[in-house]
């Protein structure tokens, strides 16, 4: 079922200084910041020549991730996200198997403007997994 | 500097359930487990089209990961590995950067029978690097 890794998200604190590190001390190909404001983070895609890493930062009061920074206050790996071919089938499956989906099951509009859902991570390991329709 | 992501490492407390959960519920190419007693885990591998998912279980009393498993119990994303061309210089630049080597500075063979080292996670938000020379 489960694509290519289409990204790894980090969570991190101050999202000036990661970009200086992944693009001077790391040399990677680092993109300029945009806001999600509903999803309530800003972001910022590093290309690697096989796939990306997505530094999240809080955007807002309510920012999903304000606990996991409160809890890792240095940041940390927030979630991996996988490709699907047809998302509404990956997630039917997945219930099928007794995975939990996050939220109300329904896929929201991700960071590439593509259909996402989360899955809960006391099903897989600790791993918050994002699934993104391709 | 860093090139591909070469794989993702994720800790798992139980190999047999996280393997049936990758290959069953995630549909994914899970491979079978083989033991690293130098680094202190058993690792299996998990093949997506443009990376790699690395399961590592602790092997010994001495593991590396028993204390990340102590810590979360339910498992967790433990680190990820970009390749470089040529590990002295990367690690040559990084240590120029202010950036600290784990260890003692000398690579190590990892899992592929590649040179290998691990950078601090305090320097890298929170995320436990490891640089491979492919």
């Amino acid at each position: 079922m489960i694509g290519r890794l289409n990204h790894v998200a980090i969570a991190v604190p101050d999202l000036n200084s990661a970009m200086a590190m992944y693009r001077e001390t790391l040399g990677a190909d680092v993109a300029e910041p945009f806001d999600q404001p509903e999803h309530g983070v800003t972001v910022v895609f590093i290309t690697l020549p096989n796939t990306k890493i997505e530094l999240i930062h809080p955007l807002g009061d309510d920012s999903p991730i304000n606990n996991f920074l409160a809890k890792n206050p240095d940041g940390g790996i927030h979630h991996m996200c996988y490709e699907v071919g047809d998302i509404i089938a990956a997630r039917d499956q997945l219930i099928a198997n007794g995975a939990r989906v996050l939220g109300n099951g329904e896929p929201k509009i991700g960071a590439h403007g593509k259909p996402v859902l989360f899955l809960h991570p006391k099903d897989f390991n600790g791993t918050l997994i994002e699934l993104e329709q391709v």
